[in-house]
């Protein structure tokens, strides 16, 4: 094990954070905000403390590093950068207490946008822009990590992915990673930057067009205002958001693409047409429901739902209305739906559509295969055979998925939540959601968590976001062997 | 298609299920009820219908049928049986509506023991007795259907226990599956007998001993009593049932190899070690609970806790006490045990403890597999490796399991019930558990369901019973080519 690289990358890692945390202090110079000293202190604090670090590995250092110093990096990588990331928080007094400040900043990097702040708008704009900040900088390193990384890990069956923009098969990571990575963040800046200059144009200010485009690239869902994107009642900006939304839930391999001038890709793309024809017929049966039953006007109805039916299906989490009020059965719907998510290769959470499809395809083929028993009938995605061990592995993915949900539902259950809270908060938090249902849901937020489940809650955010397997490995005992 | 033959063979069960119409009228003789009448007309009737339809396909018979047709004899007998089985209680008044007869028999011949019934005890005792036999046939289905034709079809991996008792491996269905059949029904009496003898012993009358012994051994739920088990107020009796609960939901074949002398080949078992240690483990947490929080004594708190939670992992679902009352959180640790299940080739439905036995082990290979990729790492159980076909093949069932469970919740949601009461209902009628949760749980009934949510129920119980694909498969246009 390579530890010394990976100490390294840690530190460099830790002084991009510090750095970052300095972002926001224009926004606090200009509205006049008390949270200069505390973000000056704290950020160049880390950033010193990461350039030591980072500084007294440099020497003799291999840069080379295998599978299992990648996975120790990125699971160390978000802990580290979640501790450092809260002490702002704490050290401002806006997030006095540890586990509250630490909750909100790995729910700020692992793009969760689960939000324990009562008052959101109290905040100072420094801090507030460092809470979006966060959830930019966890797109960033998910969009990597989902595209360049794991395919290479072959985690959940995502070596499916592998092909495709990634390049290198080998054990060790290579550098094309880098020029992969690269043109990627050049596209996640771009529609960062567009949604921007829309939502200024839809009457936002600059402050809070970037946090807002910070949370909707990145499918995090901090907004800087209580209301979230209720707040502003204006079906303009929420077009914008839904538009954003749905881009940050497919799978930027396509996006590339189609800036390559590949635009048909898209469709060419089962994943996306299974993405697309879900979020279809969600949200047509929704908007006729609430256009018959509650009186609403067709383009009001079809745009609160859209907007919350992307919301939770792309893992961002935005609000503008509370859809548990639809009618008593939407919290059902929206439980099964906590449990989807978008595209691999996108920044959204959760098990992701083309793992569902690939095991939906596989139990529909069985029912072939019983009447066939004789004959190899194998999973079929974008014209190609899916071998049956990733099959496998993508059945054992989903099933780790819905273990955590039901043993981290009965953990909060325990910690005094009713089963539909319990139940949403886990849901929501594994797949990186944000606001989950009943007392967790989208009109309230988790400051009524007890301490222990805030724990658990965070633990549980880190697994989704790693996509499980990247952090249980780190507990297995071959792991460490050799 | 041999066509002839499955008419045949429903004829013949037709037959059967009219005479045993018949045995509850020395009850009602006894008991000077009102209801011999009508099961006497119906059950000469239905069993002369049998008896017709038997007779006049016998001519020429080729008596050998295919997967295909054991496909369709095993969906088509359980409709029919269910559609004739309802009809004493629709004409005899006692359940005037179809839609609830026709639920409370698949209840029964599912072995599920969900009941419309608001006042159990009102029904006269050979109509009574006929709802509990229900169950008893029920379960012998089951049986022979998990063990001697199950593994042939090759459904969800249970050919895994092909080798263990059935024999034969080729594309008919050997006249073995009989002597299989004989073996396993001689046990399944043999136990329901001594469950009899030792609830008299224990203080019941000859009527509910059989009654609750039928219920048991089936893993039905179907009591003579409003209260159910509570209603006895008898440790002994509930020491008796928790018992023979735990022997309906261990495999069947464990019991015959037993019985030849080979008593350690419990624990040479892989699934039972694992439905043994399941169930230690969440009944002396629970026992503890109660202990600590709830202030009950020692015995008690075992005999409570053990009590419910066998009939729930049996998929009994007898009750003698309302374990959603213990705490809120139990109503989510509940939820969890409905999804699960007992052994393979017992009379327990659900999902079963070998199938998240073997996708759990292939989880946690997984990670081994992750951190050596070029090691071929096999999932093994009771020593032998499961190719990843086997493997594919399950996590296709417990996929479809689980997606027919959020369907149906979101249905049932619809339809009415809270979200807790519709996902309690849909879990424990999949399961063919019984009562479910809250508005269906264990101190109520099913009869607040709507008379569409009584219809989806009901498919669900039948789906459940026939592990999903058997009647899927008949929905699949290539079954009904050639």
């Amino acid at each position: 094990m390579n530890l010394k690289f990976v100490i390294n990358i840690l530190g460099f890692l830790l002084l991009l954070t510090g750095l970052l945390m300095l972002s926001g202090i224009p926004f606090s110079i200009y509205y006049r905000d008390d949270d200069i000293p505390v973000l000056l202190f704290t950020g160049l604090g880390t950033a010193l403390l990461g350039f030591i670090v980072w500084f007294f590995t440099r020497d003799n250092l291999v840069k080379e590093i295998g599978k299992r110093e990648g996975y120790l990096v990125v699971t160390l990588g978000w802990l580290i950068m979640s501790f450092f990331g809260s002490l702002p928080f704490v050290f401002h007094g806006s997030i006095p207490n540890f586990t509250d400040a630490f909750f909100e900043t790995v729910s700020g990097f692992t793009t969760t946008g689960a939000s324990i702040l009562n008052n959101i708008e109290a905040l100072p704009h420094g801090l507030l822009f460092w809470r979006s900040m966060t959830h930019w900088i966890g797109g960033m390193g998910i969009i990597v990590l989902s595209i360049a990384i794991l395919p290479l890990l072959g985690i959940g069956g995502m070596q499916l992915y592998q092909a495709e923009v990634a390049g290198p098969t080998k054990d060790k990571l290579h550098p094309r990673v880098q020029e992969t990575a690269k043109r990627l963040w050049a596209i996640y800046v771009l529609f960062t930057l567009s949604e921007t200059v829309l939502l200024i144009f839809g009457g936002m200010n600059l402050f809070d067009a970037l946090c807002h485009s910070f949370g909707t690239l990145a499918s995090g869902g901090f907004s800087t205002k209580n209301q979230s994107v209720a707040y502003y009642n204006s079906p303009f900006i929420e077009y914008v958001i839904i538009v954003f939304m749905f881009i940050a839930g497919t799978n930027f391999s396509l996006h590339y693409l189609a800036l390559k001038g590949k635009i048909f890709n898209y469709f060419k793309d089962s994943e996306f047409r299974f993405y697309t024809l879900f979020i279809f017929l969600v949200v047509t049966a929704s908007t006729l429901y609430l256009i018959i039953h509650n009186n609403q006007s067709v383009e009001s109805s079809f745009r609160d739902t859209s907007f919350s039916i992307i919301s939770i299906l792309s893992s961002t989490g935005f609000a503008t209305v509370n859809y548990e009020s639809w009618a008593p059965f939407f919290t059902e719907i929206f439980l099964v739906l906590l449990l989807f998510g978008a595209c691999a290769g996108s920044t959204s959470g959760g098990v992701k559509m083309v793992r569902y499809q690939l095991l939906l395809k596989n139990s529909l083929i069985e029912l072939k295969r019983l009447i066939h028993p004789q004959a190899v009938i194998p999973v079929r995605q974008n014209n190609k055979a899916v071998h049956s061990d990733i099959i496998a592995k993508v059945g054992a993915f989903v099933l780790l998925y819905l273990f955590i949900f039901g043993i981290g539902s009965v953990i909060l259950a325990i910690t005094g939540l009713n089963s539909t809270s319990a139940m949403g908060a886990v849901a929501a938090c594994l797949a990186n959601i944000g606001p989950g249902l009943d007392a967790t849901g989208p009109v309230t937020n988790y400051s009524s968590v007890s301490e222990l489940g805030k724990w658990v809650l965070s633990f549980v955010m880190l697994l989704g976001r790693l996509e499980i397997f990247t952090i249980l490995i780190l507990f297995s005992p071959s792991f460490w062997k050799k």
